[in-house]
């Protein structure tokens, strides 16, 4: 490893133009990677221009092995001249921890594969925080990157102890399922949970040890099938904020390009619903074509980069940092995902996101208060019916006519009702059931949405019961409760559930593929399943000869819809999405008169986020259709001004004209 | 586990009105699932709703983990209730052995994994079998559910000494495949079908020690492709009845869903083969929808239940249990597969299975005295080209181009005839090569069909000549006979099959896909395979320029027909199955005559099953065709009674009209 | 093992006509296959056979398990007999080594496992070659059957010793990508290319103990992947001549059928340049059906067969083999694969041989004198490219619309422009790089086309300097140069190509499937990438509004052209190869010219292989267009005569008039 004459370096520049600029609030930036190999001019150079092109913080892999010269000699020189630059150029660093193992990979191994190890890391923390706590620069620790292994306990002696220390301290629950004997046991998947929140927090307590003013932060990945492996309440207590990876190439599998903006806005959400009070960053969001790594190569367009920026601002994130800015040189990845070209020239996608935050910096005071409202609306998703899903349906290879009962459907479930009132300039919620404020006393106005939630656990069946009890609206579709958590089926042993929602199911029936249900004079396309409810309080909505396919119950002082078909994904797939649309318009009126406003009408492939900003609003309209849209808005009497039109944007009172790819931001006051 | 107080219960109740209905021959049932959790009166309720809807006859899983409370203390009390229940409400039970293991499956371990698995195993019958002898309502054993393993001989130590002793007492064969150095070996193979059958000829062992007269049972699945590990005609030796599960979304992968009653018909006489003179059963047969279980997940209808109870009946089966009354509440299938709803009402598909119970119970005396009539032709499968086929094509990832020579091709062929044959209203049997009677004297008006069948060990060679000899007809399709059963190619070195056939293959050529061969002035499509016949004493039937596509050869008092085209593949795949079906007809002239009446032509998707009732006969019609059709019959004498139509049909002596997934009932007389 | 009484029927049958007819240059013939069980009669025949048909040449697999009886004794009988039925009727033969092994497959192992192995297969072969280096039909040894297991190194100790004992050996090289950290290490690719060589010099050492006299050979297999585990030029030290097995079925996947004619010319190729001055033969040729074994499944027409063969003689082959003549008899491949049908008599496709045969028979002269002529025109693909492929796209499972970067997209490119230039009548040379002479000190008139060859290792950058520099011209196509032999992206950190190139990459743009770039008023069409260059040298060729698509550089003597497109790819994926072609007939006038004739424009899906003889030249036209084509030929004043044709050939001087699936020889003087 070669020595950089670093510091040096930098006294001898120390008096150029210090053209930084400072947000109060939001930031953007990018990951610079550093290799040994670079020299401290280029090294300099990537800072000058994150500076340059307006970006205030970055994102830097802290590799032990790129500083650790002998078992007991450590040279940071390498990262000193990268801290060093970023204090030059006014850049705030976010360190990733990235101590070496030795079947390390690209991404960094997930947990710690003996003691020795964990002695290692603690040993390899100790080195690295006690050095670089130093550099004004240091703005945040990451603990790792992407905890997260894809539901697989490690399989090691060490992950054994721990697993065997757990399970010992398990108390017995006090619902056992009706005394039915428990066949299925998701003691791994409980596990992993646990796991991984124990060692985040240890990796935070080392960091503490030896720095203990910085921000700590993590940054999950894959977010739609890894969500189930992670307790975001419990990292709050070692957390300052939370993160999450976005790469559409690698985590957003589940939908297609032009569905990438709003897959963000749910990445978002269920990042922001994690984080609670903490603030939430996209720490990593793809910046450049993925050429040979990752797994569905493409390159984001300028207007991807616009799209996916405002989103992410509309989503009340607190910063942003693209994957990368700089390439990595050598190995997987080299060469791909950058900001830069291969000879540091802006590539139209900087170029892009220099413009997103020149608006912001114009606009400084408005978006340095802008807060995301809060939703009335809540798609609420539960792990156990992401383990159940896969516990059932692991290796099935059945065809896309059996999509909704294959891994994934229980997410896609979710995302699809969070599609459809983006699509209608509704913002919503989109979070784990127990990230959810249950202890309300009043719930009028409110909305809980839980979309083909396969499993309730029993712990959620009174808060179920309180919400709608207290006021609260409570959609459930899909086959939401068919399990509880130890896969017993509810329907046939009936719970307080069926009270709530004034019925069971009497059957489900298998229908691969789409078809159509008569609600009203209307077709709605459902996917799958066709399911029978045997209406108790409950009161037909949808029947169809003898049989009943959805129901309205009332109770307390709330109510209950219950709609036990594939209704978001047959809309989905089917691309007919108006008849569900319409149907949550008019079941959604209460919580929809919360909105200042939303479209009149739904809108394919439109999408609306919108920040409140001291008495107005800032909304990010985009429009991923192949049509122009003139999208009308219900009544409101604020005025817009327009702060950012990647095109020619026409926007009134009433109405916003934008053409395919456009991305608009207005502020309404 | 909880104790149920079972026996009080039924005492109290004890009085009730007993509308019981006894069959004396046929007994349809539904599996009753059996789980603690479940409360007396819930056991009750199925019992009677068993008996309500006219059923006899149900089957229990006798879980040992359900039972044995400690290493020395059993607790019967949750079975006693429902053997208490069956004798209460007339119905009789097949109890299944399912024994406890640390890794055991929803569907039960195959083989025992040590010797102290196998005492173990021992000690559970003894107590279970003293228990339950006693009880009125106890009708048979089911000595495993569905023994099979796909192919794969157990990897422990058990198995491997089981297969040393096995290996050790082989007698090196006679034949020696000429002398050829053998480079495969089916061993395992081999062992697989010895190591079933002593499995479970050592557990009807160990129960007769404790119970001497019951009838003992054992249901096979996924009959199409486990079929090469059975060996049914040693099952004879300890089994009273023989039966299989029939669970489309799980077994009938091969066929697509209008298919399924002619794949239940062909399960059927598969089963009927292999019981010989022993009654069989269609011991499961799938009741309800497939959610998150299966792989083809889908519901049948109504109709389709009302097809396949037909259809098991026409083709003489005993009795149908259907998989299941009540659905699991826990775990994998939890919730699914039922004929009865989560309120324990019964669905539209108990209500067809009623409405055919009580057909049959009107007409007890016609039925009661059914028989399968004895078919002349006889459709025969070996094992060794199962096993053949699986050798050289595992793991081929081939597109459906190549269909006949992919794992299934063998079956698909067997079964491509078998379809055929019954859309002509013929009836054929369909079975092992070695359960065919070979042993008579005069084989006149008789017919082999060996379609596909790629091994034709040497053992049937001699069988085959015979056959021909005496008068038999045998129609060799496909590449039956490409192997023996070393895999030694019988083309290039001779054999007497050669003489038999009257000429050799002179060269096989792929064409990948379909095409078509000229049958006199008709294209007949055939799949894949265009073989060329070196004649001897045949004599060409369909020539191409100078190739032979097929000969006739006279043998002694028979003769053989030999297309060595896949015509049968060929008919099913192109849907134009009339050049097949006319080839037939006019080569099976004489068998046909044997046939009181068929339909006299090819009718697609319409298949008739038709069994002998005292003089006259009892016909099964089913239309899976989307279009009515009106079927013409062959020339009879008997006149005709609709003793079962879901729709308006219309039968007169020469017609019938049969709508769409209609079933139609007839007795003639 | 049965003892064939085989000397004494040869001396009794000594006395027959022996027809005999010999080529003092071509070879062509079939492998014989021989098994215990054959009989001295059936031996005897395949050869008259062989001779009847023209052929003079055989191979043969020495299977030791035929051989040994005993742990002592050894029975060659049965081989003997092949060996003197070879003589008697003037066949050569060669022998492949088939030492036996506990676990050998049909195709024979490809490294000893243990050290007890390798003596006892220098055992065999000392017994082996002692005793057949008598007999006068021997001409060459084979030293394994088909070397190459598709990348993968033997796990066990014998490997890992020699493993250990090659890392040990390694210089550090001098070249270390800049100091960059290597994250990739390839030792296990680079072991076992030497692996390889080693365990092929040791067996033809070990033949040479017993036999100096013969002919030395090695058959490669499935080239288009296997192809980065091969040295060739080390092999020439102990090689005599090279082979390439070429089963369309097993190797020809990456294309489809109407390719095959087009992929065994690029095979051909491969093998030639591999070669070197040696000869190089087609050692194993698909001669039947693959019935059950194989990957693709199908039968040569006649047609193919002597497409094949030419293609073969008019690449320069020495001898083509088929396989097989007689097909075997048991096991994997029983039945399939031969010339000969199931009686003996020739195929069609044997019949098809035969006409070749003759064709060159009657004019020897002409024949044995063929030179291929060194093409200006050198296509050079290198092993690092395929290993940097495979390291990042292992496991991909994305769809066709990735293609190019999947793993076969490296040698599919090179293929494709080699494709391409044979449809234009031009011959090229297919090469590994390091195969290439760079020693020369003048390259006028010659093109280097490196065609998607993403990793260039640095040892290659001096040669492609000096080849530019002294007159040559590259053409430089993909993602050539993208990493070097670590994958260190050559991009950013710059090296000597970018002078040669005259610019650098600035960002590639991946476009999932295919489009089109303007070249000139052309619409070319491209596939996957869409790459900026940023020029310093170069002259922009393409333009895209400010990106520059494609470059030309002046760079001492010779130039570069430039487009780091997939155009290969593009071209053949859309079926439009015109704008290709046109781009490099402008840019190849140079090299064009040296051609004496090629066609005035590009013909889908005909090729031409034109050899040198004497003052003439033998020209082989083959049409697998489904259309007949009138193809003009470019000036030039010989006239033609007609060696062969299969249909309706119509040849002028400036003309030819082909059929589809035609094969037309011309004698040009």
């Amino acid at each position: 490893m070669k020595k950089v004459g670093c510091f040096l370096f930098f006294l001898l520049i120390f008096g150029a133009k210090n053209n930084i600029s400072v947000h109060a609030e939001t930031y953007i930036g990018a990951q610079i990677i550093i290799e040994p190999g670079q020299s401290p001019e280029q090294i300099e150079t990537w800072f000058r221009l994150l500076n340059e092109n307006g970006m205030n913080v970055c994102r830097i892999q802290m590799i032990e092995n790129f500083m650790k010269t002998s078992e007991r000699e450590w040279d940071f020189s390498l990262f000193d001249c990268a801290f060093n630059a970023a204090e030059k150029y006014g850049i705030k660093v976010f360190a990733t921890l990235f101590p070496s193992s030795k079947n390390n990979s690209v991404g960094g191994f997930k947990f710690p594969e003996s003691e020795e190890q964990l002695t290692q890391i603690a040993d390899y923390i100790g080195h690295l925080v006690s050095h670089f706590k130093t550099f004004p620069a240091l703005y945040a620790w990451v603990l790792i990157n992407e905890p997260g292994t894809g539901g697989v306990v490690p399989q090691n002696e060490f992950a054994k102890k721990k697993f065997d220390a757990w399970k010992a301290k398990q108390e017995k629950p006090l619902y056992n399922s009706k005394d039915y004997t428990l066949l299925i046991n998701f003691d791994n998947k409980k596990f992993l949970v646990d796991y991984n929140t124990w060692y985040l927090d240890w990796l935070a307590r080392e960091i503490k040890k030896y720095d203990t003013g910085r921000e700590i932060h993590v940054n999950n990945h894959a977010i739609f099938s890894n969500i189930a492996e992670y307790d975001f309440p419990a990292w709050r207590n070692f957390l300052t904020s939370l993160g999450g990876s976005a790469h559409p190439s690698w985590h957003f599998g589940y939908f297609n390009r032009s569905q990438y903006a709003m897959a963000l806005a749910a990445n978002c959400e269920i990042i922001r619903s994690g984080a609670g009070n903490l603030p939430f960053w996209i720490t990593e969001l793809q910046g450049g074509n993925n050429t040979y790594s990752g797994v569905n190569a493409f390159c984001p367009t300028a207007e991807e980069i616009t799209q996916w920026l405002w989103t992410s601002i509309g989503s009340g994130a607190q910063g942003i940092i693209f994957w990368c800015f700089n390439p990595r040189s050598i190995g997987e990845e080299a060469g791909e995902w950058a900001l830069l070209d291969f000879q540091n020239i802006p590539s139209d996608r900087l170029l892009a996101a220099r413009n997103v935050i020149r608006t912001i910096d114009s606009h400084k005071q408005l978006f340095n208060q802008t807060k995301a409202p809060e939703s009335p609306i809540h798609i609420l998703y539960t792990r156990e019916s992401l383990w159940a899903e896969k516990q059932v349906q692991y290796g099935n290879t059945s065809d896309n006519n059996y999509e909704g009962r294959l891994p994934g459907g229980v997410m896609k479930s979710a995302t699809a009702f969070f599609e459809l009132l983006s699509e209608n300039g509704i913002i919503s919620d989109l979070g784990e059931i127990n990230e959810f404020d249950w202890n309300k006393s009043d719930y009028t106005g409110e909305c809980v949405i839980l979309s083909n939630q396969i499993s309730i656990p029993s712990r959620n069946w009174n808060n179920l019961e309180h919400f709608v009890q207290n006021g609260g609206k409570l959609i459930v579709e899909g086959l939401t409760g068919f399990y509880d958590e130890n896969m017993l089926n509810l329907n046939a042993v009936g719970t307080q559930l069926n009270k709530l929602f004034g019925g069971a199911l009497s059957e489900v029936i298998c229908i691969p593929g789409d078809f159509n249900i008569l609600y009203g004079n209307t077709q709605m396309p459902v996917h799958l399943w066709k399911s029978y409810i045997h209406y108790t309080t409950g009161k037909p909505l949808i029947r169809e000869g003898a049989n009943t396919l959805a129901i309205r119950n009332q109770y307390g002082k709330g109510s209950v819809i219950w709609l036990p078909a594939l209704a978001a994904l047959g809309a989905e797939r089917s691309k007919n999405k108006t008849p569900l649309s319409d149907f949550l318009r008019t079941e959604l009126q209460e919580q929809i008169q919360k909105f200042s406003f939303i479209f009149t009408t739904h809108q394919e492939g439109v999408i609306m986020r919108t920040l409140k900003t001291g008495d107005g609003y800032v909304s990010v309209v985009i429009n991923k259709d192949k049509k122009s849209k003139n999208i009308e808005l219900t009544g409101h009497s604020f005025r817009p001004t327009v702060l950012f039109s990647d095109l020619n944007a026409k926007v009134s009172r009433k109405n916003i004209n934008i053409a395919p790819e456009e991305t608009i931001v207005i502020y309404w006051k």
